[in-house]
């Protein structure tokens, strides 16, 4: 930590992380406390932070571990949470969050971290960062808190897109191997295909061709494929990297907070009960704690964008200080493992040989 | 409960239910049961009761508090959990499930309840009971623990189908609103169309479609729209009835299910983990499981089956005595307000003015 503070001796960081830092519910206050508390952890990160220079400036001189480790570019506008994505492509140019992609897309930064308009974020970055060749649709992946060993699963698509065909959702299974193996640091990655049962026959007809291409894919891409899982099975040990589309993914994402939501509340109400269950509630605060951090949506916090070239990191909108610092934690990880040149290999690796196909795979070329 | 164990005293009584005793994982044992329980709690039930006269005679034998007011109906062969719906359709003749049907078909019991292979009952049910005119496809609603004051929201539909168009969700909200009329009580509820934001312009084009179709219907169906909800509302106290296709619903009910299991087994790890913790549990044990018992699955057990001639309530697979009383439970407030004819009522009069419309409600008709 003394040598993070101690700006002469620093060396040049490993991986530059570019931020935006407006946009959040909380406003650049929140983020520039984020991104100190993830300096201090980690000597090996720079930043490059986006907004109006003054504010910034500001923030990050009180800052002492940023300093010399955080450069600021100026971004006069925000893109506001209710602005429509259409219109923020049109206008967005000058934008803090245009201004962040644009150095990942220039190269000065690997990842490129907002609690922006999800939105807005997934538009500008189709725009700027293009599509990886051999992807359709990008997909945002969410960690999910899991009973797995690592204590997470990935799931995909949670609602870049609100429709995937069969092809669409074979991608998603590449990139969220791809993910679950720098992410998760798991070399072979068991993916299963969100249904409503686990029988072949059930299900919607671009599942049922969606599980053979995936089942058709495992051994030349390094993954189990699982077959199809349900609802129940995605915090479950069973799978790793859970494949749907981007309507039933989210519904699925926000149906899990609301429950857990909903939980929470009445655990607290049936601690508040009588006078033996508050004793109770203090007996066992640490342990509630524990719980806590465990399914903590900010340590989650992260949804990330995938098939894109480069990698986009999309915190929480009311992220604070410790959701800013996870969501720069996953990015740096990320931008580390080389993770967005590694994942256009795969795409690359498995669409090639279905692109010299001709005839046999005219559905497939009409996506590439 | 001395009135209902001293059979010579009591009046006829004055809801049948007809259950299905064989199919549930834990066989005629628990279904016993769990109708001894609901006797013995309410004196103006009465049963038919479908399965091997032997066994079942023997069971029902030992419950004093069901005799004179089960009667019991043969049936040899029974439906299992991975029979497929249409072998059932074609062969379920003679099975305990399809004796259960018939009794409410002819009028002998007024709700069905079977805790059997749910696509199986589905088809059956379709067959035997045919569907409500004006009603293209039956939903399976289900109880949803809530914020709400009652405690319970309604989804549907979530399995009966795996696709709903425009015309069948407003069925479904009006079938929801009915049986949220019947089954909580609420003359007036607040229905939301689930999707992936709250904004209008977003989600699939049906949706957009549903959600003009449900807010002109709301006024002379005397229910109040409160337009698109997210996943996160479905447990929420602003809204009643959540409305959507089951495929999204049967995704979204089984991940909340998954979501409460990791919870649980989160908090018995968290009070497990230090000697103080331990001490901790055993105070807050009564809050403990007066929590368990308000999320309880067991406690919320009925899928309800809605469109069709006739209720029947599809109890888990799983169920045990307090599971089977639940369901029973359920049934019993549906029979006695007389539920089917009302919803019969209302879609009736819901799709009268479009069947008149002629020409400008083709895609109705044709749905009628």
């Amino acid at each position: 930590m003394s040598s993070a503070s101690d700006q002469a001796n620093i060396p040049a960081p490993s991986t530059v992380i570019s931020v935006d830092a407006m946009g959040g519910d909380r406003g650049p206050a929140a983020v520039v406390a984020g991104i100190a508390r993830s300096a201090a952890k980690n000597p090996d990160i720079g930043f490059i932070l986006h907004g109006p220079e003054d504010t910034l400036s500001r923030l990050v001189a009180k800052k002492r571990v940023l300093s010399g480790r955080c450069e600021i570019r100026n971004a006069e506008t925000v893109v506001k949470m209710d602005d429509k994505p259409s219109h923020v492509m049109r206008r967005g140019k000058g934008s803090s969050m245009w201004s962040a992609i644009e150095s990942v897309r220039n190269g000065d930064a690997s990842v490129c971290v907002s609690c922006g308009n999800t939105g807005a974020l997934m538009a500008l970055s189709m725009v700027r960062l293009r599509k990886l060749p051999g992807v359709n649709r990008p997909a945002i992946a969410c960690l999910w808190p899991s009973k797995n060993r690592g204590g997470f699963n990935v799931m995909l698509d949670v609602g870049a897109d609100i429709r995937a065909d069969a092809d669409d959702l074979l991608q998603y299974a590449l990139m969220g191997a791809s993910y679950a193996r720098n992410g998760l640091a798991l070399s072979h990655p068991r993916i299963g295909l969100l249904n409503v049962g686990t029988e072949e026959h059930k299900g919607r007809a671009e599942l049922k061709a969606a599980h053979d291409l995936i089942a058709a894919n495992a051994k030349s891409n390094d993954y189990e494929f699982v077959g199809f899982v349900e609802g129940g099975d995605i915090p479950s040990a069973k799978v790793d990297v859970i494949v749907t589309d981007g309507f039933t993914g989210n519904v699925a994402l926000k149906t899990a907070e609301g429950t857990a939501s909903l939980i929470s509340q009445l655990l607290r109400a049936a601690f508040n009960h009588t006078p033996l269950s508050r004793i109770a509630a203090m007996l066992a605060y640490t342990s509630m704690q524990r719980l806590k951090k465990r399914i903590d949506p900010r340590r989650v916090n992260g949804g990330v964008f995938l098939g894109l070239n480069g990698t986009v990191v999309k915190s929480h909108g009311s992220a604070d200080a410790t959701g800013i610092s996870a969501a720069v934690k996953l990015a740096f990880q990320l931008g580390e493992s080389g993770f967005s040149e590694r994942l256009a290999a795969r795409v690359a690796s498995a669409t090639a040989p279905r692109q010299d196909a001709g005839a046999e795979g005219p559905e497939v070329k009409d996506n590439l």
